[in-house]
């Protein structure tokens, strides 16, 4: 899939999420990434970064912060009606752990790096009202695709196994 | 409803997933409480408690420590096998954020204290091939209704409002 237009503020999240997918995988870690951003026109570029995290599996033998989790964890506590003016950035469709959160807190998109590597929970999330958008990006797609072929195991236990 | 006879490993869950409810209560935290068990006979009662834990959002300003998930971390790093032959306990119907922690490392069974005060998702979880075992406990009913009449507003923020 060729990448997308997309907006600046989508532009920057994806951006942003995927340098936490960087600096993970030079860590050693599992190579996703997300952000939690909303407009806000006192900010520079009239975007605020809510949170951001990276998977951490591996650096801190965490079974639940996964990229998405670990951002939804940095914002910290939010009353609900932040959530429902911001959008999650993932370098990885979001799995049912993420998916599930996403739906917790009612975050009303969710822009998503590539699905190839793994396919998540975007249907459940559509059903439920969210959007959804793909990129398809191939930096994303590349990044994970190499760390699926070093550490296979490890990738395997972070989705639960087959 | 009244309480249902249960299994002896059963009563042990819910008791301990209990006693992390009521620990979390006395901290001026939300009292939901979790554990993760699995038989085995070398253990003592022949059950061995993989990981134990509370919701932690006031204590640690954490948006994402429910009490499953709080358990789940607390067990750490585990290959996904072992998760295939365990039971979660947890005080109060997950949320589906803990559901779909739940399914993503496939845990067969869930076992819940009560779902008079939070419905979450039961019924995705049966969807999905979970036993899903709703004990519907005194105990826990009362303490989870006194700390929503306590701190309304907290509890709205936990489960991102309605
Ligand atoms: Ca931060
Ligand atoms: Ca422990
Ligand atoms: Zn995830
Ligand atoms: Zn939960």
């Amino acid at each position: 899939m060729p990448a997308q237009r997309i907006s600046s503020m989508d532009e920057e999240g994806l951006r942003l999420a995927f340098e936490e997918a960087k600096k993970s995988y030079s860590e050693g870690g599992i190579p996703i990434g997300s952000v939690l951003l909303r407009p806000n026109a006192s900010k520079p570029n009239g975007i605020e970064v809510l949170g951001s995290g990276h998977n951490e599996r591996i650096q801190k033998s965490s079974a639940t912060l996964h990229g998405e989790i670990s951002a939804l964890e940095d914002a910290g506590r939010l009353k609900p009606e932040v959530y429902r003016n911001s959008t999650i950035y993932t370098t990885l469709s979001p799995c049912s752990m993420c998916t599930g959160a996403i739906l917790l807190y009612k975050i009303p998109r969710v822009v998503i790096g590539e699905n190839k590597n793994f396919l998540g929970g975007e249907d459940l999330l559509r059903d439920r009202g969210v959007e959804v958008i793909v990129i398809g990006d191939k930096d994303c797609q590349e990044l994970m695709a190499r760390f699926i072929e070093e550490k296979p195991e490890e990738w395997n236990e972070d989705i639960g196994g087959e």
